[in-house]
């Protein structure tokens, strides 16, 4: 039986990927809905090249664009028609609209007993205990799409959870991995968002080159595989060829590997507990014949220990980690600030914040407002 | 309840440490036996160490002298002992005896239905087809304890063979790995003994720096894991830290890895599916922070090349390559040829080889006494 797959976020880098890889095997895979933001043309082109059942732009202002552009599909809009989406009868929907406004189609899916493929790693970092409750209680399982995660998933694979000495999750080191540290304050917005290794958007580039994504990620892991994070290390690896490893107690390490594509976890996340058959398989072991690690740097790289301790602290330190590092990388990427500025703007929100233990979506909302009316006076943002 | 093992070769070095292993877990083991071929005072010293049940002595001749040492234990000696082990109510017997004399101790063993702990490889590599069908006849296990099989072995857990795309077993390439082919006919024995990486017996040592352990170690894994020989690679990877690889239909590789040590795999031997806490766990990152990867050189290491082709004809031919390796090993270390020559003598015994297709034991025994004589004659051997 083909599975019934749904893309949240198909515009995006991640979402077009998985279209392909759907396209790919349609023995295997049957795409119900594909959903976009405000890219209308590319979502009309999405629509006619993989016809899906119905599609949905989340901007309501541009219906009218996207209708006129395509039929022989149900066109929905907004919110309402996003919600409406993760009610349908689908094996799996991956999320990948980027940003913490992705945790609401997150929950959702997962009240709705649907197994969610999760790209947006911001709705882990802020909700992780809320989401693994609902996945728990709703018997809908959190699959991993980020690369490292589903190198640990695959490293994990067969074992037994209680035999793990210590997930490793491995990073490149982002373009600054090597500058000094006194030359911080001389980053462009250019140098930035060139990424060594791997081509993405614009604020998972930036967070690449804080390394924020690393802290995120280590948060990412702890409500995955429900792991203390005093067993969740990095290791630099600047060749971004080990997607991550696993340690068992006995001394054995497992490490996933593979050259940097976002194919593989994304079709994994989709052809789970099997694999199926691609053209393009083997292994280049002349083009990457040296593999490399490197101690993390903390002092360079301190957002790392921001989202250590703030994934520590629980409540809802992570989502004031979050939506403060979302606001920084804009201002960054708006002039406001330099890039040394980031963990500053962070560091501030996170000494600042007031916790509450426990929370509820609600709790979540109301720091996530508090964080960012408290930006936005600050640095008199519109 | 406790895993009842027994240690065919206890005096040898993978002997020795297996020991140390079922010692650390007095909850988990239960030794049942050991047996050496002529280290008597080594044995008596295990038998007061680590208070087996049975004790045996295959040199006969020496069963007064150890039991002029011993006490509490019951004394065997002689093959006829050693058989009688075999047929003991065990959950895992390690047959660790080198060269091929240890195939009829595999045999006995998985013919009493006991799961087989296989580090003599040399049982498999001449009676492969012999042993699996015994094993599947007696549902009787055969599990890999070198560190390369072991390897693959982790990294299949869980996952389906069909979805193998390629095994990659990992090759230190030995000492001779950078040496100009023009300088092979200069190589001393004193220089052939010494292993880069890992602290072996002669033979195997000797073995390494042919890289016809490599050779033997494909066959190995082709009997395993009944997989075709186009699907089983060599890389070479100097620092021993990746003990091997598999790479799946999707384009993901698993790597199995850990500092040199053959603790982990003769420990996972016997603790699967389960892994057991070992105080001396954590991968030093700092340690091998650079993995490397090599093409093998198949001019320089001839024998890879043999045990490709021995491998694929099948029937006796495997016994012809193991027998004539063995042989040659000897007389370079016995400085009656080159470390040049043992190639060319086992080429010879390959080239004059009278196939016997699905051997039977008897064949194997036949085949190899002709090739002993053959070369017994032709290099005037006692």
């Amino acid at each position: 039986m083909k599975k019934k797959i749904g893309i949240f976020g198909s515009t995006g880098s991640v979402g077009e990927q998985s279209l392909e890889i759907i396209d790919k095997y349609p023995d295997k895979f049957e795409l119900v809905f594909i959903t976009g933001h405000s890219n209308f043309s590319k979502l009309a082109h999405q629509v006619k090249k993989f016809k899906p059942k119905h599609v949905c732009i989340s901007n309501t202002s541009l219906y009218k664009d996207l209708q006129n552009l395509i039929s022989d599909v149900n066109i929905l809009s907004g919110q309402e028609g996003m919600n409406s989406l993760c009610e349908l009868n689908v094996d799996i929907i991956l999320n990948s609209i980027a940003g913490y406004k992705g945790l609401s189609i997150s929950t959702n899916i997962l009240k709705n007993g649907v197994n969610l493929a999760l790209s947006n790693k911001e709705s882990l970092v802020q909700a992780g205990s809320i989401l693994t409750k609902i996945s728990n209680n709703n018997n809908a399982k959190i699959i991993p799409v980020d690369s490292e995660h589903s190198a640990l998933w695959q490293c994990l694979v067969g074992e037994d959870i209680s035999n793990i000495n210590k997930l490793i999750l491995t990073g490149s080191g982002g373009p600054f991995r090597t500058l000094d540290i006194n030359k911080f304050s001389k980053i462009t917005k250019e140098k930035a968002l060139k990424h060594p290794n791997w081509s993405m958007g614009n604020k998972i580039t930036i967070d690449s080159a804080t390394m924020m994504n690393k802290g995120f990620e280590v948060i990412e892991a702890h409500w995955l595989f429900n792991l203390d994070y005093k067993i969740i290390d990095i290791i630099i690896h600047p060749e971004s060829i080990i997607h991550s490893m696993v340690e068992y107690i006995d001394g054995s390490v497992k490490a996933q590997m593979s050259s940097p594509t976002m194919r593989i976890p994304i079709q994994y996340a989709f052809s789970y507990p099997d694999r199926y058959l691609h053209d393009d398989v083997s292994f280049d072991f002349k083009k990457y014949n040296n593999l490399t690690f490197e101690d993390v740097d903390y002092e360079k790289f301190k957002c790392i220990k921001f989202a250590y301790d703030a994934g520590k602290l629980g409540g809802t330190y992570p989502t004031a980690l979050n939506v403060s590092n979302d606001i920084a990388v804009d201002m960054f990427l708006n002039d406001i600030i330099r890039f040394v500025d980031i963990q500053n703007v962070i560091d501030d929100v996170l000494n600042k914040h007031q916790n509450i233990n426990n929370p509820e979506i609600s709790d979540i909302e109301y720091a996530t407002k508090l964080t960012e009316e408290y930006l936005i006076n600050k640095y008199k943002l519109k």
